[in-house]
């Protein structure tokens, strides 16, 4: 640190991303990235707006927008883009909490909040999930604090169904209640349809595992129109041209492209279920996953060994070394043959280990 | 604005970027884009990078920081990148400005500055340039500020050489100051190799301009090693996949196309020089420009009336309704073609107004 940092940040912690080790090749299935490319339109798209990025991007999206606005089946005014969902966030904490709204959210979620609500200077308090790891809807009534919920949640992988959103929405008028649906095209549900009967909803979203573009960087945020309004103050103090030309072709083409985002994200879901299978008939249990990834635990070997076998053999998992967290594993869905690799060397380590 | 919205931010004006009328097909000398495409290295290397969008984008830029390093001429932690120079812009702010280091910066100068500051609750002052719109460099020292100098400036595009950088890096060497390089490419003179004997600058430049890249999204903050780790705090607590794959693959492939850059960049040149001959020749008067683009005023024309004129026409230029800059219009140089039609066109408009 420099003595000119600002004292402001002197006392802050970065997020630390999932780790990317270049000693090797590995089997990546640790940040929940889809093994499937993008759809060829959007690389397509993506590939042709390369050769105009002499201009400046449009700082609207507009074309984006009026594609997202028509799937969402949503008015152009009720969304905004970001580059990733990380700065959506950022933007979230930023608008709508402060000294007098703090933010509130799972002990065991996404760890980047409480680094947005520590950067923001926003006070935060942290409420323990359930002991099945489930979020106590009952926790989150009548609050008076700017709500943040992944649903479904990370590293657990599960969802609450939308009567419980609506509770926490009706039972905090006086807040906004932001759902980070990061994985919720793996769940089938989403609280989009609601941001027309509460003013307080604000859904954010990201193309970055459904659609296969973690690499491109692009998120969103949902809501009422005057919610809108105010984050877009904010991006337009902050970066206006915060999405870049290919992101935003890219996004369009995803759009566009539905039979192959249905296609690949069935496939995901088959190979979800084959290794929830695979991994319960070699002794795992695991949480009931709405998501891209399984959350398992194993009663002869603890999380930090599984991890570390794992990596010694060429396949990267995420482990957590917390004390609720320790005995499990987070592992991404890839493709076919990558989860048969996975369960043979699992097999392979259990039988060494026993 | 909504009743959610944080009272940090009630009275936030966000800036405004360049106006892009949808209406009709316009020759655009109006936000300093380059005529050019990106070199076909960085188009080919984006195409490539699109069909692995599925991977997360490397959070340290690996390639793209050592590829620039090496042409920089500087070590590997010496440099930043950010999803464009206003996200580095806004790191400046939020990491060396707070309310015992206010910021300052000229009267006349990027717009975007002053959001910056009020986006983050800092402090700052404005010292007017010069009648000649120059930077009084005595104005300037021992400020106990943090200081922000775009040089070249805009709209101004006047340059200050690099001893009297120096007379303010030395005189303020309890406080950042913040050299801001959009334009140096086009003025041979750059403060990069300064950073190695002061600690206290800090070096902002982008691809959008001379790169041909405004639509990428690429800027970067080049400065000593502790300088960088503080903005690393920042970004890593911000945005961590700031920069997507796709524009981290273009601007390789920007730096390795040394021919390319230098080609495009001496026929913009020639071009500026060209356009100033033929507007002085119709009476105009404009400022010494080190940039892509002139500032010009007209003794029988006022600077609204010009920009009207030439809008009609189909040509949009940048005219700033200020007191000091009314009589001035700044007008990018685009292709040689275009250049031709300008001077053309502003000659028809010149013998009707008069």
């Amino acid at each position: 640190m420099s003595r000119f940092l600002s004292s402001k940040y002197k006392d802050l912690t970065p997020y630390v991303p999932g780790e990317q080790p270049k000693d090797r090749r590995y089997i990546k299935l640790n940040t929940n990235e889809n093994p499937f490319p993008p759809s060829p339109r959007a690389q397509a798209l993506a590939a042709e707006a390369a050769a105009g990025l002499q201009l400046y991007s449009d700082p609207e999206c507009t074309l984006l927008v009026e594609k997202a606005a028509q799937y969402y089946g949503i008015d152009r005014d009720e969304i905004i883009f970001t580059n990733g969902s990380d700065e959506m966030l950022n933007f979230a904490f930023m608008t709508f909490c402060d000294d007098n709204r703090p933010a509130v959210f799972p002990d065991i979620t996404y760890g980047f909040y409480s680094v947005f609500a520590e950067l923001n200077h926003i006070p935060y308090t942290t409420i323990p999930l359930r002991d099945d790891f489930s979020v106590g809807v009952e926790d989150y009534l009548g609050l008076n604090k700017t709500i943040f919920l992944a649903n479904p949640n990370a590293p657990t992988g599960l969802a609450l169904p939308m009567e419980k959103i609506e509770a926490i929405l009706q039972s905090n008028p006086n807040n906004i209640v932001v759902i980070d649906e990061a994985y919720a095209d793996f769940n089938g549900e989403s609280a989009v349809p609601l941001i027309h009967k509460y003013e307080n909803l604000l859904v954010i979203q990201t193309f970055s595992k459904s659609r296969s573009m973690a690499g491109a960087r692009l998120g969103l945020g949902i809501g009422c129109k005057a919610l809108i309004r105010d984050l877009n103050v904010i991006k337009y103090s902050t970066n206006p041209y915060n999405v870049n030309s290919m992101t935003m072709a890219a996004g369009i083409g995803s759009l566009e492209d539905t039979k192959y985002f249905k296609t690949t994200l069935d496939t995901i879901l088959r190979n979800r279920e084959w290794t929830a299978d695979a991994l319960k008939a070699l002794g795992f249990s695991m949480t009931d996953s709405r998501t891209n990834f399984l959350f398992v635990t194993h009663p002869k070997l603890d999380g930090g060994k599984l991890y570390q076998h794992l990596k010694d053999r060429g396949i990267l998992v995420r482990f957590f070394n917390t004390p609720r967290l320790k005995d499990y594993n987070r592992i991404t869905i890839g493709s076919k043959d990558e989860m048969q690799v996975l369960v043979s060397t699992i097999k392979e380590i259990l039988e060494e280990s026993t």
